[in-house]
C-alpha cells in the first residue's frame, strides 16, 4: 500500500468504489486502511455511500474511532468495527464491513460458509459466526459501541472474515488489494456453495487444498491482475475517484483542454498503480 | 418534503424514477405524495411508466381520486389505492403501489414476509396480506373502485406495507424518502429471506430487534445517505427528471450553451436536495 | 398495426429489438407480422440476430414460407413456424418464436405454466405443450419442415402460446404490441411461478380471475403504455432501428448536422408511434 | 480461422473479450488458438484478464508451453492446459479454460451435466469430470505442471468439454467461433438444467436428439450468426480490441480525425470478419 498519505486516501476511495461496482457494497458498508505511518490511526470516509467517496472524504481516526481533526460532518455510526479490529490485530492493514447479497443468506440461515473452489479459499478454512445477542441482547444490530466492536474482533480471532447474524460480514487483509480480492471471491464462493446445494450437494475443498489455495490471495501477481481488472472496469464506467493530487494550482484556473489532460493523467496513474501490463 | 408545490412535483417524479431504476417499478406501479398544504389532495402522475415521468405529468387529485383540474389525459386506473389510504391514514404522506419481482413470490405463495436483517425491518414486524376475493370475488385484480381501495386500506391498518394476493404490494411513508427506503429494503429483505430458506432455514430478527431496527428508516441521516446514493445513480445514468422550474424564460430561447448550463444546475440542485455532503 | 408496408417493416424490426432488449430473445428467435394487405403473406427478417435487425432486413414471405422475391441471403431455418400459424389462424397478425431463459425451465421439466398474477394471464388459462417426438421421432429439434410447423400450429390450437419440449416457446397476437406484451409478461409470470414454488407453493389465479385479467392484454391503453416504456428504454440504449424512410435523398449527401437532425426526427417518430404522452 | 498470424492474434483477443462480455470469463480464464502454420505451437495472451487483452499481448508458445520468444512478462500459470490438449488432440484448433458461474455448481456438486435443449448439445452427450486429487492428491487446484495438463487432456479424451472438480471447465473447438459457441451455450444449458431440476425434474434430450442437435455447432451459418451478434454487442459496449494492423505508419503521427477514421475502419473490419450481413 502507498506510504504517501494522499495516495492512500485515493486508494481507500478506489477500494470503496471497486467493491461497490462489483456488487459487494451498496448504499451501506465501508472500507478502511491503517495509517501508513502511525499504526494507532486509520483512514475511513465520512458517512457516505461507497461508490460516491472521494479522497477528500477520507478522514483520519484514532483506534478509539474518534476523528483526529474534529469534524462537523456525519460520520459512520459503525466505525468502531474498524478501530477495534486494528487494535486487536496488528497484522491487519485493511478492513471492510459489508452486507453483500451473496453472503446474506448465510448470515440469515446460519448455514456455515465453506470454501468450494480454489479462489473461494481466500479467507481460509474457518469463517466464524458472531451473534450480537450473545453479549448485548436485543439491539438494532448496528455495531456502534466500542465494546460491541471489541466483541466482534474477538469473534474474528485470527481469521480473515467473520459473519454477523442477520446483519452482514467483516473481512480483513494485509493490504487493500488482498482485502478486495477476499471480499469479492468469498461472495463468488457463497453463490457457488448455495447453488451447488440447490443442485444436489456441496462438496468442499479438502483441508489440504484449502491451505494451499488460500495462499493464492497473498500472491502479488494474483492480486495485481485482479486489481487491474476491477480498476479498468471502474474506469470504463467513468467511476474512478477524482485525483488525490493537492489542488495547489487551483489558484490559476486551467482551460478546459488542460483539465481534460489532467484528468486523463490521473486515470493512467490509477491504472499504473493497479498493476497493469508490467511484470512485478 | 418540500412545501413548494413545484418542488414536490419534481420529487414525486424523482421518487418514481429512483424506484424504477432500482428495480422496484417497471412499466407499471406508481408513487404519490400528499399535497403539502391541502391534506385532502394528493399528487400523482398521469398514466405513464414510472421511469418516464416528468414533473409536468404530476397532477393533483382529491381524496376521491378525481383530478382537481379535469384532464383528457389517460389516468392510472388504480389511483384509488392512493386516495383511500390518504383518507384512512392521516399520518401517511407518501404511497407507492408496485409489483416488484422480489415480493411477487410472497404474493403468489402466501408465505409470510418477515424481517431477516436490520434494514429489512423498515416496515416493522407485521406485513398484512390482502386477498381481494374476500370482499369482491373474482376480479381482474386491479384496484379500481373506491370500495376496493378502502378494503385495501383497512387491511393495511396501521402498518407500513400490505401484500396483495397474486398482484403486488403497497407501501406507505411519513415522507417520500422514507417511502423509497422502505420500498427498496423490503425487496432486499424478501430476496434474503427466500435465499436463506432455500439454503437451510430463515431465522428472523427477534421482536425486540425489529422494534429497534425499524427506527432506522426514520433517521434523517439514514434516509439522506441512501437518497443521495440512489439519486446519484440515477444522475449517472442520465435519468434525472427535467427541471421543475417554471418555464417562464421559454419566451426567449436560450443558446445551446446556456441550456447545457441550466441542465447542469438542475442536476446539482437535485443532488443538493438529495442530501449530498452536508451534515443535517 | 401500420397499413403502410415500410412502416410495418420498421415495426417488425422494432419489436425484434424490444424483445431482445428485454431479455426474451438472444442470438436466436424471431418476430413476424402478417402482411397488411395480403393475408397470405407475412414479413420476417433474413437470418439475423434480433437486436441487429434493420427494416431493410425484413423480407416478404408467402404462407408457404418462400420469399416473394428470390433472395441469396441466409433465411431463418424455422420460418415455417410463422407460415403455418398464419395459415391455420386467420385471427393471428403477429408471431414470435423464442427461447427465453424464463420459460426454458418449463420446457425442460414439463411443469405446466399457469398464470400467477394479473399481467401473467395475458395468454389465458391454458398454454399447451408440444413434443416434436410425438409426430417426428428424434430430430435436431428445429422446426424446419412445413409438416413440423403445421403440427406445432395444431398444438397451439386456439390458444395464445405453446411451449415446445426442450426447445422454447411460440406466442401469437392480434397485433405486434399485444404480442410483445404477452411475450414479456409470460416470462415474468414464469419467473414468479418458479420462485413461488421454491418458496413454498404456487397459488394460481382462479379461472374467473384469469378470464377477466387476460383481457388486460387487449386494452389499447395498456399495450400503449408498455410499448412506450419498452421503446424509450431501447431509445435510451441507442438501439432503435435505423429509419424506414426510403433513402431517396441519399443522392446528395447531407452535412453532419442535417444527419443528426434526421436521426433525432426518426427517434421522436418512433416514440410517437409507441403511444407516448397522448390519450388514445 | 485466419491463416494470417496478425489476424489470428486479433481473433484470439476478440474471443477472450467476447467470452468476458458474455459472462463466461471474469478476471481469470483464457482462450488460445493453435498456430495457423506450425501445429506444434499455439497463441495465448500473457497473464492478463480476458476483457483487457490486446493483440499485442498474444504470444507464441510451443506445445511444451514455453514462450517461443523469451519474455519478461508474467505468463499464465495454467498454460499447460492448452499445450497438453494441443499435443493430445490434433483435431483441436482452439481451447478455453474458464470458471463460469453457470458451470461452477456442477463442478462443486458433481451432478452430471446433460444437454437439455438443442443448443446445449453443442458439446455432445458426454462431459467427463476430472478430479485432480486422483492423480496428484492435495494441490492448490491450479493446473501448472505438464503432467497435470496431460492428466486433464486424458480425462477430456475425444470429448468437447471436461468439468474440473471444485475448479472450473475446459472446452475445445475446431475453430474459435465453434469454441465460443460451445462455451456460451453450455453455460445456458447448465442454467436451464439447474432451474428445471429446482422446478420439478430435468428431462434431457434423447441420445438421438443430442447427436443431431450437436451438429448445429458445426454449421457455419449458426456460428457466423452468433459471432456477429456477440461481436456487435462488444462493439456497442466499446470493447473491441485495438486493431491488429502492424503499426507501420506510427512514424508519422496522424491527426485526430484520421485516427478516428482508422478506428472506425477497424470496427467494420471486425464486423465483416464476424460474418455480418452476407450469405456464406
Amino acid at each position: 500500500m502507498p506510504a504517501n498519505l494522499a495516495e492512500l486516501r485515493y486508494e481507500v476511495a478506489l477500494a470503496n468504489r471497486v467493491l461497490a461496482h462489483e456488487g459487494v457494497l451498496d448504499a451501506f458498508g465501508h472500507v478502511s486502511a491503517r495509517h501508513p505511518v502511525d499504526p494507532d490511526r486509520y483512514l475511513l470516509s465520512r458517512s457516505r455511500s461507497p461508490e460516491l467517496i472521494e479522497p477528500a472524504d477520507v478522514l483520519e481516526y484514532t483506534v478509539d474511532s474518534q476523528p483526529v481533526v474534529p469534524s462537523r460532518q456525519q460520520l459512520y455510526a459503525e466505525r468502531v468495527i474498524h478501530g477495534e479490529i486494528y487494535r486487536a490485530r496488528p497484522d491487519v492493514m485493511a478492513v471492510c464491513h459489508h452486507h453483500a447479497p451473496s453472503l446474506m443468506p448465510f448470515c440469515v440461515s446460519g448455514e456455515p460458509f465453506t470454501p468450494v473452489f480454489h479462489l473461494g479459499a481466500a479467507c481460509g478454512a474457518t469463517v466464524p459466526f458472531w451473534d450480537q445477542r450473545d453479549d448485548f441482547g436485543d439491539t438494532n444490530l448496528l455495531v456502534v459501541k466500542a465494546e460491541e466492536g471489541a466483541s466482534l474482533a474477538r469473534a474474528l480471532g485470527h481469521h480473515s472474515m467473520v459473519l454477523m447474524r442477520n446483519h452482514g460480514a467483516t473481512v480483513v487483509g494485509e493490504h487493500l488489494r488482498q482485502l478486495v480480492f477476499r471480499a469479492i471471491y468469498t461472495c463468488h464462493n457463497a453463490d457457488y456453495q448455495r447453488a451447488a446445494k440447490g443442485l444436489g450437494t456441496e462438496r468442499p475443498l479438502t483441508p489440504g487444498e484449502i491451505e494451499k489455495a488460500s495462499a493464492l490471495s497473498s500472491m502479488p501477481n494474483v492480486t495485481s491482475r485482479t486489481f487491474e481488472y476491477w480498476t479498468m472496469r471502474l474506469a470504463k464506467a467513468g467511476e474512478l475517484p477524482p485525483s488525490w493530487q493537492p489542488a495547489k494550482k487551483a489558484a490559476s484556473p486551467k482551460p478546459a483542454s488542460a483539465r481534460a489532460k489532467a484528468k486523463k493523467k490521473t486515470s493512467s496513474a490509477a491504472l499504473r498503480r493497479a498493476g497493469g501490463g508490467r511484470k512485478r
